[in-house]
């Protein structure tokens, strides 16, 4: 069994090694991985996205935990998902909805059963108290729904749509990476049909002609724009910052022009 | 067996994964957990509190090594501390101390064995040659007085004491989270018998009437005081990050006044 | 077995996560250690470097994969060499020359073949669609040739060489931890036969005489030179950040002066 880890609580604190240790003590065998700390603080959005970007790499079985929890000790139920033979547990704020997708045939369970969390319970550290137990708890064979009352659904968050006008594509920029490369909503499929070649991306005052197979086709310190391995488009720096260089963020406008 | 692992040797060299390196060469059974390596430089204070507020949520019999260590190379001395059948490494500076607490029937040894050292032994990364290995070969069965000779004590940090003077509670900053959360020394059982709604917690400029059961209970962008995940009295700012917002630092001074 | 992770991917993003779900995919019981994913970006040489001066302190027969990889996508090759029994996967950018050393006598591959590649494989991230698995299949067992052609040869990095000049070495910085400590490329063999306290180092306007056992040997605030953990001529501020204080950068030069 696997469990994998997903939070904004940084690397500075002990927090995510008091997870760690937590679910140790429930069970001694289960690895965990993490897949990454370094959620830019109560970003639901940017949580989501690595979530659903990340678990098809991963084996079937594997239980993802993900704390963005802004809203911890508050109303916000906690939750347990399962859909597909994956399991996702975190905060009902929409951190986990991307990854789950359809909710059709998806377990939904909230986490109430007391016995399954560590006491006392915390108001402000569910990640020790309440989700990495159901976690391990889980991986030792406990059934989801043990954990508390079944639910009809889950809070859903929902992606900026690309508009297709005429021969314009409108998206935006939905991610920023460490590079400094910027992820928009456009994907592979916004652009079937269409040559690499005669497409425009447009960004502010930054114009790139044609797509690019990978950063190096592009001169050091060149703008190119690439399919990347999330499968979107993506505007990226050849050798540098891209978000940097333009002071581009996250919700800025992004739009396609092409000829044919 | 269980090693975790605290440092301030932050995540950008190699250091860590050199010393997992070294625990694997001599036990490739042994699991790593990392409980942070984001301790301020030399904090010695803050690599104590970590420690001390995280052991409860690992394993009876876990190896804890903390390696905050200034003096490395110089006189102080390597220990090994063993108490309550959990196993402490570290230097002798106070790091382990907080964790450790009172130190009668403690087994405390100084590793002075040099079987149990890596050959060359460097000056300047004992974690690598003195710390790595003793942990590992500890979680192999050697016995603790294997590594060398016994010894009466250990140096000890002692926290800042909250001061009770007639309606009011004197405390400070003792740790400041990645969140920007400021954790006090007062601690839930010096607000015994208070009635939270009636405290008024005064940092600075700042006055901030009535405990909150977590953050969310404030609106964005208020400033809380909360009995946190350490048990210890914390000014948050919700939604946002107080010790910027305040200028605030470890060892400024808190005051509680109450009415009842 | 054990494979290690050595990127410039750091730990904001889901990329090192990422791999490590394919790998357990492909090979759930190999453990993986993070050797670090903070070499800064696209720095090749340090990345060569850190795993120089890593490898020794792991099993023979691990597995050690690196990332420091700007020409991502483009016809730089990926490489598996083995040598001395231990295992290096990385692109042909000479990242991994410096650990593997003399190529006489190791075994190089380049991995072409495309029934160990994740499919589709991206040109934007092959950390997770071509290194990761060819580490996790020849952790299952796949010999080395079975993922593509033989080579002769790598692309090799060069150190700069120290230069002895009469009664002075000249040197430069060569690596800069996250202390702040700079490393030089003057090793330990290159002041044999002198006396320690006749050295003098020199860096720009900094001048200081004789070496030290360890960082503490000099007053807080004090510059020393030691002999550090790798072996290399190393310039500190105790307790405090030499780079910072001085304004050095790798690639700055560093005189040696000697008396005898």
């Amino acid at each position: 069994m696997l469990i994998t880890l997903t939070t904004d609580f940084g690397l500075k604190d002990a927090f995510v090694g008091i997870m760690k240790g937590v679910i140790a003590r429930i069970n001694s065998e289960v690895r965990v991985i993490d897949l990454t700390h370094g959620i830019p603080e109560q970003d639901i959005l940017a949580g989501a996205l690595t979530l659903r970007h990340s678990v098809a790499y991963f084996p079937s079985g594997t239980i993802h935990v993900a704390v963005i929890d802004p809203g911890v000790g508050s109303a916000r139920r906690p939750l347990l998902i399962e859909t597909n033979g994956i399991f996702f547990i975190g905060p009902d704020n929409g951190v986990l909805s991307l990854a789950v997708g359809d909710s059709t045939g998806a377990q939904i369970v909230q986490l109430t059963n007391p016995a399954y969390h560590l006491q006392p319970t915390s108001a402000t550290f569910h990640g020790r108290d309440i989700f990495a137990p159901a976690a391990a708890y889980l991986s030792r064979g406990v059934p989801p729904s043990e954990f508390g009352e079944k639910l009809d659904g889950f809070v859903k968050l929902v992606l900026p749509k690309v508009a297709h006008m005429g021969s314009t594509l409108a998206g935006e920029i939905i991610y920023r990476d460490k590079f400094g490369n910027l992820f928009t909503n456009i994907e592979q499929h916004d652009l079937t049909g269409l040559t690499s070649e005669r497409i425009e991306v447009v960004l502010a005052d930054l114009h790139i002609q044609g797509l690019t197979a990978n950063y190096a086709a592009a001169g050091a310190g060149e703008f190119v724009a690439v399919l990347n391995s999330w499968g979107f488009l993506e505007i990226a720096l050849n050798k540098g910052n891209a978000a940097e260089r333009l002071g581009a963020k996250v919700g800025d406008k992004v739009k396609i022009t092409f000829a044919d």
